[in-house]
């Protein structure tokens, strides 16, 4: 399992949107824009409280994180300016968490970050997913 | 092949960046930031001149359709508002195009989007990948 460096865990736990790029079990791949909290060596995401159409099961990011636990999160930074283009991409392990202590915890690093959660948008129920970095890669002048 | 919707179609073209997932063969996923450029029935990227680090064959997005041309573009818009928030996803195949028609077709609209290309960030010879979108889903208040 690898570590977050500094330098990328302080621009994941700035930035407030990330992608999550998941695959089925056919690799099939799929991706789509998530809240998250980062620590050093973990991610969390919940299915929160913001209109899905459908059931946290049935979401298409937790069905591929059920048949193929191989995830990649991308942080990315865009403008005009090209030389100030960055990314962090963190390849890792993705687990459903419908109970337990580590999925209190990343409820709790959700709304510390995000005031929207603190005001309502997370469940007490929401299913967690917790990401461990496997490899970090980044890209782009800051880093 | 399904062709992109109006609305869908005017945000990929608003949008000045995109996230492609793509898959290698054993499924494991992969995402990174793109410049692109939409047409109803075709999405193109192109392999430019921003540091690579690597050449353009070695690139894991092209390996990975190299592989598996299953892959699935995403372009959405964060806000804290969060009532305010859409993406479009698109599911496609895609091609490598290192010669031809469509690659210059390609290279012409990725020229006209981006002022960045047409001062000399898009090489003559650039890769061109481009993907035809089988399914699109558009989520969020204004689509």
């Amino acid at each position: 399992m690898a570590a977050l460096s500094r330098a990328a865990l302080a621009r994941l736990r700035a930035a407030r949107v990330a992608r999550l790029a998941t695959a089925d079990r056919r690799g099939r791949p799929h991706v789509v824009p998530i809240c998250f909290a980062a620590e050093a060596r973990a991610v969390y995401h919940a299915i929160d409280a913001k209109p899905k159409g459908r059931p946290a099961a049935a979401l298409r990011r937790v069905r591929n994180i059920a048949e193929n636990p191989q995830v990649t999160l991308l942080v990315d930074h865009y403008e005009e300016d090209w030389r100030r283009l960055w990314f962090v991409l963190v390849r890792g392990r993705a687990r459903l968490l419908r109970r337990g202590t580590a999925r209190a915890h990343g409820l709790r690093l959700l709304r510390r970050k995000y005031a929207q959660y603190r005001r309502g948008l997370l469940p007490e129920h929401a299913l967690v997913i917790a990401i461990r970095p496997e490899s970090v890669s980044t890209w782009g002048l800051g880093l």
